[in-house]
């Protein structure tokens, strides 16, 4: 039996071109930096963009492009915030910052009521940071968008990559759309995640070094479009994203 | 009615003096990092240790050590495996590098059986690398093992302390023993993770530079003992943890 809620939410994004999922396995690569500045830069080439952050436990996006008080608007169904000529959605208006210490079942349920209710209108691209990890919620998205074309965040360090080429195992055994992997905060040269992606049959989209600005970049949308991740993101992952089709 | 396991747990435990838990709810801050040189530390200074990684998707700790093959032995449940004197036991065994799409439910239900079967023996310390988040094994294994003392680890940076915030609250409200917290990676001086410690009823336990001579020191536990995070570790982590009464 087809679960009704993949119908539900495949038709909130009929509009959406293409859904950009952001993923990581490791926690602390930089997947919501990533995910909010690849909406700026979007946006900054003239596309409709909408940047949906799905990370229960800590939803970071909202921090970064410095979005400390919002509500949605109510039009068949809630309407993103739009945010600078970004549409965004977050769980944070429903969670602030308290914990929730809800079981995996559960905020898989919460996430997935959430999606079947965001009327997003047209897009370009939808920028969705993924839940961490390999949760319940991550494997229910992935399964409730089968269209969304992943791009797995990593740095190039040892422990990040073992567990990062779990994700990449999975993603190809399960047959979903992986687009290719952003290698982030690289401080020396090194081989290991291009190794990693050519034996998992991907590339690599983007490298990007470590950027010290990024910490007092948060919160301020105008600073982040100057520091060497927007740059960096600008001058090659645009162009990889291009390169792909979606069809 | 209580849970059985809760009682079968804490009599596989009943010979260790004291259990550490290394917790995080923001990944990538260096749990396991810490985890594992902690446990390097409180053997040079001749106690009897023990580390348990219940990372259920990136377990890390054999990295860390250099231990890339191990079994374990059987003996009223199954042994630790023994690595420099450090008793070790890991979920890798059981996964090695495959991913495991479980549910939260059924990772905490395999981590619950596997706790219920480990034979500790006598020990001064176990430190327990928590699983990360605040995801469905985190819930319940804080709730099996209520004696642990908890040692919150986060990065000074914004986007972790707001993610760690919920965590302290967490514990604190749900009346856990929170021994305090270690702030990691350090780069530039920060008040913020004393100002969050001081609202959260908690403090600072240590506080460790970033060292980049980590990355190359991983795998190599002569070469870890030669870290700035090690000298950190035993300079006044050990002191901290000592002053702490664990009743």
């Amino acid at each position: 039996m087809i679960d009704p809620r993949i119908y539900g939410i495949s038709k909130r994004l009929s509009k959406v071109s293409r859904v950009l999922s952001i993923v990581s396995s490791k926690g602390g690569v930089g997947k919501s930096t990533i995910a909010s500045i690849l909406s700026l830069v979007l946006r900054d080439d003239g596309y409709k963009v909408g940047l949906l952050d799905l990370d229960f436990h800590g939803p970071a996006c909202h921090v970064i492009l410095g979005i400390e008080k919002f509500q949605y608007e109510e039009e068949h169904g809630i309407k993103p915030y739009n945010h600078g000529g970004i549409e965004f959605a977050s769980i944070y208006p429903f969670v602030e910052d308290n914990y929730v210490p809800l079981r995996g079942k559960d905020i898989s349920n919460a996430i997935t009521e959430f999606l079947s209710i965001i009327n997003w209108g047209i897009l370009d691209f939808l920028i969705v940071d993924m839940p961490p990890g390999m949760s319940d919620p991550f494997l229910d998205i992935v399964r409730y968008i089968p269209r969304a074309e992943h791009i797995v965040v990593t740095t190039p360090s040892k422990l990040a990559l073992r567990t990062v080429a779990r994700l990449l195992l999975f993603l190809k055994e399960q047959k979903y759309r992986t687009i290719g992997i952003i290698e982030n905060m690289r401080i020396h040269e090194s081989d290991t995640t291009r190794k990693l992606a050519e034996k998992m049959g991907t590339k690599i989209l983007c490298r990007i070094p470590y950027d010290e600005s990024i910490e007092e970049s948060i919160g301020d949308p105008i600073a982040l479009t100057k520091t060497e991740v927007y740059r960096e993101i600008k001058r090659t992952l645009l162009e990889a994203i291009s390169e792909t089709s979606p069809k």
